[in-house]
């Protein structure tokens, strides 16, 4: 990643933290903000019942949509005041099944763009400092200007 | 499709129904199944204002996880009873953002496997009859005997 | 796939036809155009020596060239005149080994856009009549404006 | 990556150089093999007239087949003698045109398994030192013992 990342909106982090605050998922979720740097955002999910597939594991569906948000909020953190995000499509390969006591998910930019941001991402499991790597994630994201 | 999808187990419709009613957050989703035919399974979302993302619309990652677990069951409803499915990784295009009253996902397994099944689905939103395609998947699942 | 694929350029076949013409890659590979419809383009590629895998069946990068290839001239086939067509990204999943006389790999719009289409894609393989399904695609195609 | 990636067989480059040497595909793209050690291997084609897409450009599908064979062959280094790979899936995004006068394809084990094997990669193209990152790929490869 020999692209250096930097803010063009010295407010990307409020930026970011707001838009956060209103993803209605991420609440349910009660996922939290980590950190927020240029190009890199990290999400935490505390698992709970809720959140579960069949074998009691955490579902695939929460590990990507918190590195789904997690992708496009470090795509953001790199975009001009007014532009919002989308993703266009997203490919999750899923190491391990998610257990423990919380997912960390963590986005970066590989490719910032005009129009398009490519993302890379990571979701780690686990409890206390034990943590597994349980998914990675490769995802477009399109960067829209105020209309 | 020129594959016959013949369902080695009959009660694969038990089977579905019993494991999606362990899915903790199929039940925070509200979802419910509706179609379980070999080969194919549908999962209907209503929407709801605990599922959005920050503009409003539903979240990604709510219209992927009900797609996975479509595509999840479609590949459970061809496996030999005591198999349990897995993903191995998933791709999905967003081609619309999803608003409405309700996500239909279909999953649809395209290609069987001893241990890998190659499943394709879509997602589906709106309110009444007129439904927008929202997103597309393609995803491989693993089948596991039991242990 | 409810949209009307409607070619905005009466001369979409002689252009995709000149285009394809110039690719050194198509014709490394003896490939050759053979459907060029609105949102549908085939591409048939006879298999020889130079194509191979270590196992003596078809690389996997010789088909998901011509799917590639066949996707992004179904995006071509409708856009305005002097607009042209990156890959973004793809997705492929290898459903079989491919061998045989020839491959025929189907390319096709799923969702056109202004700035991006979606396509889908199936590649077949075999002799004869006899053919079987060995890989599928799911890509994103840019079209370029002329600058 | 945090795993040790150890090769089982002390032949692994050995063993990967000849099974190179079979691909009749990177033949007709005078490839060589350059790097090949446990979990990561390297593969470096020229450019040449024969291998462009329609603006000049190298072809997609040549930088696809270069790291899909690079990441096969970093999944062979850690099998078992007489295990050979075939790619199940795989998922690339292009960041930039690839042009110059050679293109380097990486690919690196990111999670071994006895069945499955997630790989990453990247490819690089440029003139002398100059090099660009114009492509990144994820795939799963499955490993299949002697029948």
């Amino acid at each position: 990643m020999s692209f250096e990342l930097q803010a063009r909106d010295p407010k990307f982090e409020e930026r970011v933290r707001a838009s956060f605050a209103q993803q209605g998922l991420m609440s349910t979720f009660a996922a939290e903000l980590d950190r927020v740097e240029p190009g890199l955002v990290e999400i935490v999910v505390p698992f709970a019942d809720g959140l579960t597939q069949q074998d009691g594991f955490v579902h695939a569906g929460v590990v990507i949509a918190a590195m789904d948000s997690a992708c496009g909020y470090a795509a953001l953190t790199l975009m001009e005041p007014d532009f919002r995000v989308l993703t266009v499509e997203l490919k999750v390969n899923l190491l391990s099944v998610a257990s423990g006591e919380r997912l960390l998910a963590r986005g970066q930019v590989m490719r910032p763009g005009r129009t398009l941001t490519v993302c890379r991402g990571d979701a780690y499991a686990g409890t206390g400092g034990e943590e597994r790597h349980v998914a990675t994630i490769l995802t477009t994201m399109i960067g829209l200007g105020e209309v």
